[in-house]
């Protein structure tokens, strides 16, 4: 089973941001150990500050794997198009978010995914994906 | 390890209620399952559909429980009281929906409780509720 | 046939409250002529304050009745629960009211019930109770 | 006693449109049902599609009429005008609507015509016209 | 000089409804007083209660009249379409309403005639009209 | 192959309205040469203020022709009466406007007609009408 | 009779700001020809840029003059103060504005003066003034 | 003179939860002090996190007290159902909050109660309540 | 202790203002029986029309008083700059309103004082004023 | 004459996305026809998922080509950038949408290209692309 | 050349009022180091917390300096009529806040002020003073 | 001391775009005299319509510059993840705008960017580049 995790902008910073808050390691050592955690699944990463790239992603995705795990951050709000390649796209998305989006500003509780997603994990940190990952590999199992 | 799941209006009638959306069976067989995939842990459970006993349910869990999973359902749209009892206690609480409320009617896409959670997972079904236990098993542990 | 008469809060105080507008008389009195007019009808009446227990009431209906009539009152405006429950059970519901709410404050104009029961009647005084009794009998014996 | 009945637009068209809904009379024949069934009231039928006929009709059922039943359709939502023709003749006017116009599009929700009405009857089929003449005649009668 | 005056649905009403507000006298008891007090303009006068014979009187008087004098009551807050007509002929038109729209309900704050008209006059009765027709005249004149 | 094309309020000014922006000829001179231009395709043509009128235009197209194109002017912004009468009817409807909608005020951004046409032209001039004509020919005789 | 004149912030400007528009006298010609048009009326005039001497003004008036005539410029859509002031005092109010405040910015719109004014004359310039005493007079004369 | 103290959800935390806020002392504490600071006023004291346990309580201190001081809590900004009952008995109620509620979230900024209420005390601690006591006694014993 | 009354617009005219609500005295008399309950307390009264004089007052009183009682009157609901006074100065402030401002017109419902103030009294009268310098004696001499 | 055909995110899904909505060839194959089909205009095509590569083809496009047909896709609703681009450049701009947009979720109703462009077609499928042609060859060509 | 700096309510505190945001000095001490950075400007200063004391020295700088500064404090997000002032005014003025009003409460948002203002200088603290002169120096000397 | 320039989309047209509102010359042409204003100053510059490139700038200008100056044109409206890339850098960001984004169209009202600059300058033209670099440099240099 390949799942494709897909990280939108300013994720890039992980690590070195708000190291409080978002703890000392950069998204690239949290993806080592979810790759070893399920070594039964292939899993492939990518990130992008560019909408458009995270659309094309999503169309490869559509192709070369089973499932999708998509933190858009801050496009989440405002994408439309992302949305709608998350529609058109055959295989499911799992929405995740580091933070709680609702206990932030009011525009970041709204999703223009969310609609078209398989579902949503917020708030759990980067469990999140942990979580995204082994539910999609217990459910596409079955 | 003590988890308390608590559940709101109208989620005693799973299973005899659109079964081809919710599946046959109610939460009482998925609690069941449930209560063996954690051996370790002390689950407990409620439902109610008066929104007071949520509330009340909710300081019992402050109380005698190291974390809650709350599905509140209808009430989670309108209930600034459940809200802030979960901000009110001191235990972590994970909002759980079975459906993709993002995807339902637009007064579905507001919660008072999440700006409150710790988290929020929606839209995986009852899965939904495993993910959150083990979430705060493997958290909690650390 | 069996019709179940659900009324919401403050219903209780009907007959004690402004007589000028709902007249002298309780609910119970009028429930008896009501029970008088159909004869070949089982009417069953619940009146309570707590949201929850008038869903519990709509769940025991679903069981034993064949129609309910629902007079939420206060609670038609703000209780996405009850109106989940109206649409998660199988029985008809006519929601009633005695005011003619759309010629009152705004708030009022919006039902949560509403999208989910058979139809609406408001503004015919308890006679919209009569006449909903009616419209189930001649319907439900189609 | 007399009583008016009045249709806005579009409901010429009763019939012949998705008959698989409405079935398959027009409001002629569930008319003429109407007559029989009430002998001893005086029965007036008016349809239009213009929206200052239907003010005509009403400024003419004030003078030749004991009360109104409106279907004001499509107008119902964008009237003012024919709000204040309800408001400005000493009739009772019961406003119907064959569908129930609350589980509709979200400008369907509101009446201008409400709030100076008698009172509404809506989702209850073509039998919202039949309950509005028996309670007009049980009440003016009494 | 010749002045169009133009009345909207409903005030054929005038005189008979709620006479304590509006007086005893109909429009056209007025009209004649109105008449005799400009010996030296022309005045002519048309009521309709149907939208699009207004729109069709704006367009005959931009042939026959000097200016026109519009009380489009209702439709003053719903015609998007009368606004148009009153923008799109030459003459000037002065909008008048008898009772003070703005101490009424919030609907009727608004006009989509309002922004093409050469002025407002409201609130100040039947005399709305005659310094409506004083003011053209003494405007026209100069 | 039969066309309707039905005109809504303040349309028949058309030519002698702002000439520099319309043009100096009346629509009845376009529709000439729409009818040279179409040789084998009967077209017919209706114009009227009153939108009830519009509604019966619709109605009868229904009946008579195969097709309709509708600029309903500032009815498209406020009547949900002839937005209900393009759903109700079987026969393709296109919207077409001469300006641009979007570029003028914020209240006519919105059309109550859209949702139900088979599609919408728009800021193209008396264009709009022969693109309309001849999608309806090259479409309906596939 | 005596008629208070009162005028809000920027309206001594009248006659330098923008003559194509406001004409090339100031208010202070213009209140020279009023008092003389209308020899038997006791007017008098204030002008302030500041709110509460204008809730002052409107005090005294209460107290000195039969009625008064109001331009609060800007302070028309913003001042609940002065709005109460009118409402306060028992003597009539005309709301005057020189410009057709509806066919300015949206905020224009509204006025907190005008539901608790006898009338509202706005669009016809200084002549508004003229009309507002000419009002006055006829109606408090008789 | 009999006095009901009606206290809402999460108000039975107080005195353990957030004690830099809310003091250590629970609501139990204070109202000692509070019986003994007016010895010749009956004090009754109701504390419920149920909506409608709320409303009973207020429906019975109609019965059997003089005046009601009601902290609805969270349920005062969603709960049409308690304003309604507030509104429907004779005694007069005073609404207290004990923090300052327009200083927090906006939602905790309307209140479906104070439209009903005699009047408000907010943000003054649980000062509150003993100020409302000795309003009413002061006002019900003149 | 010396506390500092400041009261807003039209205030001024307590006791000739309708009388039957207000009350036949104007805040002079009640300030000298106010004075007269607080023998050991030095208060000092400021009424102004002038929404920049009640800026400066609070100034003022930040220098010689302990703490303020305000009634900004109309100004409470459009004065962001006499909200940031209060929030400017390091006394507190109690905000009085004579009536229930919730029981008024919606834009009377919002405050931009309220979240800078101590606390908010309102709808009990004159005794208002009375509460607040025994709530500010009671607690500033803690 | 050459005229730029400028194509939005997830447009090069077409022909595999839902076919039976959307048909079964991809845009490719369209666009051979459509170039077939002027054989006297040279046309270009560009689809980009990324929202600056479309405001870098417009800016191209203002340098090579008479004209441009653009389709944002779901950047349409949210790119005031792209809107800009429109605006600045000096060719005039078709917006084309395959679907009827105003018959899709509100978000779609609103475009921030349309005012800016000098028409829109939508809703008439792929042809739209032709008729936009056609009209910019016609009217180009004047 | 002459500017004319004006300051709005509240800003006479500065100095005093938390000092660790705006520091020690008040703007008279600022304004000192002002003037004498600008040896060949004639700079003026006035503050004022009554908004029509701000208007009136808007209209006096119009007379005697060749541009204003003017920073309204709490009036900039309320007062239509200063706004009115400065577009009444031919010189031009340059808004400036000390603070970032973008990041404060969301009514601080919007100015009525900008839209007339040649520019805004916002978040740079008494610095924006410095660069407000300098650009003006800079344009008007050119 | 490094500073960043960074234009987002649309600022390329610069010079050849509206010349009579925005001057002849490009930004080139600007940067060349702003590089020579500030000879002891680095100063860097980077365009691009992508918005995703432009948050690439921000993130490498927080690895080598001591401050930003972003202009994001369009994206300012629209982009959540601009805003936040602001957030997460270290080094303060001035926002510049050459027009008045205020005396524009509604939408360009808000900023996602400004909550989390350093300050704003805007409608000052080329020249708020320069005032942006002296203000870092007098700032940064203290």
């Amino acid at each position: 089973m390949t799942i494709a995790i897909i990280n939108g902008p300013n994720l890039n910073l992980l690590g070195t941001r708000e190291p409080e808050i978002y703890g000392k390691s950069g998204f690239d050592t949290y993806y080592k150990v979810l790759v070893d955690s399920f070594p039964h699944v292939s899993l492939t990463y990518f990130q992008s500050n560019v909408e458009g790239e995270i659309i094309n992603a999503l169309h490869d995705a559509a192709q070369s794997a089973d499932a999708a795990i998509l933190n858009a951050a801050g496009y989440t709000h405002t994408s439309v198009a992302i949305g709608d390649a998350v529609k058109a796209i055959a295989i499911p998305v799992i929405e995740v978010h580091i933070s709680n989006i609702f206990a932030r500003e009011e525009f970041r509780h709204h999703s223009f995914i969310a609609p078209h997603a398989a579902g949503v994990i917020c708030g759990l940190g980067l469990d999140g994906y942990r979580l995204a990952v082994q539910y999609l590999t217990d459910t596409l199992g079955r």
